[in-house]
């Protein structure tokens, strides 16, 4: 079982944004380095984490990127939810491409659903500031300090 | 999110075997037949299943498949577990491969963790008997009837 790796560098992005001071910002640049994958990938993880309203960017020189949300207003169930946006856990979960005869009457899809719903309910007892409660050793690990 | 295709299959081979009145078979080109998916595919999940014990194949010109266990003693969240193994949600889960800087003081994989039990444990208050409670219904659908 996985998730994406836009959802897992999705978090990673708001984490390390989160964990930057007042003020300080981070930027596509520094997260692409950091957990070392390409600009690109980070560019567009941004954008819709932009899209979504849980970071902003700030243009110009000194422009960069910051939360938008305070980091308890920032559900990770919820991102989680909005990262991954398809959940087909098997097949039968893509309308389009179901090709199980059993779909119809089957109830395994049922039971995958009930334990999908509860995989997403203990994340949406987690807020980002839940993620970040250790800021001071993730800034070590960053090398922010 | 998504589990491997290999353990929807075995979910299938297990529900087809289940569907079957006592003493009737199934084999490796009726599963492939009916779920439209290659012989060779259906040949490595019978080996596993045949392997865990949960299926046993007869030889022969009358052989084929059958259950080794009742369906009321397989659980779903165990064959899930056999089948998926690595359950590499995120990069932070896969030992080897782990490349993200936070690993060491990350809280998010302890969350991701608590979700991944909760997902197993809601499988695990099934068997295969609850999935074949419409057993009727399902021997329709693979035109056993």
């Amino acid at each position: 079982m996985r998730l994406k790796k836009y959802t897992d560098y999705a978090l990673r992005v708001l984490i390390i944004a989160a964990s930057k001071s007042a003020g300080e910002l981070t930027s596509i640049k520094e997260i692409a380095e950091t957990f070392e994958i390409s600009t690109e990938h980070v560019r567009k993880i941004v954008h819709q984490l932009n899209k979504l309203e849980y970071i902003h960017t700030i243009r110009g020189r000194n422009g960069g990127i910051q939360l938008a949300q305070s980091p308890e207003q920032i559900c990770v169930g919820q991102v989680v939810r909005e990262m991954e946006n398809d959940f087909v856990l098997m097949e039968c979960f893509d309308a389009e491409g179901n090709q199980c005869v059993l779909l119809p009457k089957c109830k395994l899809k049922h039971a995958l659903n009930k334990a999908l719903q509860a995989f997403l309910h203990v994340l949406d007892d987690y807020t980002l500031a839940d993620l970040i409660v250790n800021k001071q050793d993730l800034r070590a690990l960053l090398a922010l300090e």
